[in-house]
């Protein structure tokens, strides 16, 4: 629909705002085009099983019932459905449950190919993308965001990064991110560069780049906003900025000098995907009152030629960085960083206006609306908003409260229709270090039986239904199916 | 008792035989002096609690309970007691369980400061040590044992290595460490060098040494031995060499060339404390065949001058290489590794002296008789024999399998008696990270409900107690109560 206009109301504040939507200059059209096909065929995989199986339990009481079922299955699904299932319906019932969470972790499966076909056709932009970050002074950009699912297409979709070996991300509920774990990452950041000047020399001055992304919800910020702090959007930002300096913190306090980060804080609008970027300012600090609002971005710069709309993104970092008030900061950040955030901004103009397009610029379904809950390392290669809910753990002891917020949307979205909580369990192993794959599978195992003990109920009555998965650590590496379900 | 015979069976494999004790002309004597007094004074203070409580329940009745009470434990404990406890005594009976929990605690705590000071008079030995390793050509040693508390006084008597900064120590049960995290540690060495140039600069050619160490028992070999393998020695022995060696693999494989790591495998029998050490051979490999057996080398050179004496251990460790059959490797470990291993040889002839004088060559504790249990990071500062039983951990449900054996121990050597399990959960923060004391304290929290909820009877009854405490990193730092017991 080009060209469309879509009035909604946009709160900013206390103000809310018409917003236009038409064919901006800088928008990337034909991946928009590819995005929306691929949204399509994934969501429509995973919300094809519930009409599926509703024609399947009609046919159930019909002759040669399991190969009927199976040619509806394979025809709507993509997929065959367990024989041993189908079989045994006409005495003991049809079991609906075991075949809903069957088709869901099916439909994981394939969206995983689908997704790592896709990175392999991507190669050439994910080596785009990491020269760009290495020339904006960056050797590691470690992104740690909200376990919600409507974030859980922030790398693909709202900020368009390609995954590369440069890139790390993380999901811990209400970005409160394990500072301990990321200096972990960023020592072995730092080894690699040392020994094999892998990405760059140690000796190059570039940095190590932690971005923390909350999240709020713009028409209803008060309910639909970051669970872990009572939709409170002041509460979610202030959260992850004060975990952003302790992770500078940490390393500054723990390692000699040089050993310089840049701290990046990024706002998502979940119903509209815009983008706040809060500025950092010559020294690196950040304030939750200077920065850049994307939405307004988009509006001011619709009508303009991609050349001038560039140079007003530029301009409107620099506004930000001459903020007065609460949200003054000493002068602009680094030429690298202002690119950038410059670039970050550009690419989510393309997202705007993929959601002003699909959906008139919000969501149908501005709440939570995940398909399955993903535990352990999260399968990267897997990103769409909504698709799961997302909780980094090594165990069920450290990760509840993570956990609990799922199982907790999960309950609303899937038990009260009767239908059960499909959880798989993913873990990524390094086929160089021996035994690796062995400890992750039993590390999958551990947090079934785990998961298994903190929800006894839902794990009795057939509500809650776990699947194992590892995965070798390259990009784009089959998800290897573990035996045990609970 | 100096010079004194003692008739002991000894066997190695089938055979048995006699040992004599006299005056090694290589024992540290004064060290030795030392040593007993201060296991003398630290377990006297923790064997001491039972009878003193005893006389205590005796007076309970007595006129003026509570000033008598206190006035016999701080005679024979060194402490006081819980008013409030002494004071509801008449009404309620006297509550002898918390007390007993109360007082291991203190002792606990005593003994800690009694350690720490030691430490901080060792600062030279502890620098001599480091200079000492570094001379062999290692910049790092991180030995890893089996939890049981038999080999709690491994450093400190057993192989007689004063704590550095270059040593790190871990224990988990069987000797099953976490080779993930050993890389881990292992990564941030690697860039102290790089960065620093500490302990050694990156391109001095000094390696990581990894030292695995197994256990067994001479006299009832087939009960107790290493619990975690069924007390089979063969089995503790393997799967300990295992993991170096998948460590070892690991390094290689992540990193480039250079990463060169060594491997040491040591037994102990814990009835003597006599070791054996696993001589590697010219390219590093390992044999379960292939070691020196300390007992027989102290036999075989308690007559000699301290020079020959010296010039026998050498030469023990050189033969060891030129095993044949099993036991033959590719010649010869190289030079920095024959020192070391000819001084923990010698050093351990100190300690083998200890247990004959002290014991007549054999504890009569050859079983388990540890005072407390202790999780987490474990005080590192406390190394005695039996004090503890340590399981390294960081949640319970990794530690499950560690901890379980520790309860099972102290079902046998308290709960039996009417006496509960005192549970030590010990973090170590780093002061240089912001909010890490906070997180140690609730990691701590975290760790003692998932105890409640692992042993719910134990703690309904008061058959076991938690007591919470965080420490500063540096070697030395106070103990730290946390509030909160179960
Ligand atoms: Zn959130
Ligand atoms: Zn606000
Ligand atoms: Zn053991
Ligand atoms: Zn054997």
């Amino acid at each position: 629909l080009p060209g469309q206009m879509a009035a909604i109301s946009h709160s900013t504040g206390t103000s809310s705002r018409v917003v236009r939507f038409g064919r901006h200059a800088l928008v990337d059209q034909a991946t928009n085009a590819r995005l929306a096909l691929c949204e399509k065929t994934v969501k429509g995989r995973f919300d094809g099983i519930v009409p599926t199986l509703k024609e399947i339990s009609a046919l159930q009481h019909e002759p040669d019932f399991p190969a009927r079922a199976q040619a509806v299955a394979l025809q709507q699904l993509g997929h065959e459905l367990p024989a041993e299932i189908l079989e045994k319906a006409w005495v003991s019932g049809l079991d609906l449950k075991a075949l809903f969470v069957y088709s869901k972790f099916q439909a994981l499966k394939l969206s995983a190919v689908q997704f790592s076909e896709d990175l392999k056709r991507q190669a050439e932009s994910a080596q785009d993308a990491q020269n760009f970050f290495l020339d904006c002074g960056f050797h590691a950009v470690d992104i740690s965001a909200c376990s919600d699912g409507r974030l859980k297409g922030l790398m693909r979709y709202i900020l368009r990064l390609p995954v590369t070996s440069l890139t790390r991300r993380t999901a811990y509920a209400g970005t409160l991110f394990d500072v301990e774990s990321d200096v972990q990452h960023w020592v072995a950041t730092e080894l690699s560069r040392f020994r094999e000047g892998v990405p760059s020399t140690s000796d190059s001055g570039t940095r190590y780049l932690k971005v923390a992304v909350y999240h709020t919800s713009s028409s209803q910020p008060c309910k639909q906003g970051c669970a872990a702090h009572g939709s409170n959007e002041h509460q979610a930002l202030e959260a992850a900025l004060e975990r952003l300096y302790q992770f500078r913190q940490a390393i500054e306090n723990a390692f000699c000098c040089g050993a310089s980060t840049d701290l990046l804080l990024i706002g998502v609008d979940t119903d509209t995907d815009a983008i706040k970027v809060h500025v950092p300012d010559a020294k690196g600090d950040l304030s939750a009152y200077r920065f850049v609002d994307n939405a307004q971005v988009y509006a001011d710069t619709l009508d303009l030629s991609a050349d001038r709309a560039r140079l007003a993104v530029y301009d409107a970092v620099r506004q930000a960085s001459q903020a007065s008030g609460w949200g003054v900061g000493q002068g602009e950040p680094h030429e690298g960083m202002r690119r950038l955030i410059t670039n970050l901004l550009i690419n989510n103009l393309s997202q705007i206006e993929y959601v002003g397009e699909l959906y008139g610029g919000r969501y149908p379904d501005i709440g939570h609306a995940e398909r399955y809950v993903i535990v352990g390392d999260g399968i990267e290669e897997v990103q769409m908003r909504n698709i799961s809910y997302y909780a980094h753990l090594n165990t069920v002891e450290e990760g509840a409260a993570d956990l609990d917020v799922g199982i907790k949307i999960f309950k609303g979205l899937n038990v009260s229709r009767g239908l059960p909580i499909p959880v798989a369990i993913h873990y990524r192993y390094d086929l160089r270090v021996p035994g690796s794959r062995d400890r992750a599978v039993a590390k999958a195992q551990r947090v079934q039986s785990a998961i298994m003990a903190r929800y006894p109920e839902l794990c009795a009555t057939g509500m809650l239904a776990c699947h194992l998965s590892v995965q070798d650590l390259p990009l784009g590496s089959p998800v290897e199916n573990v035996e045990g379900d609970c």
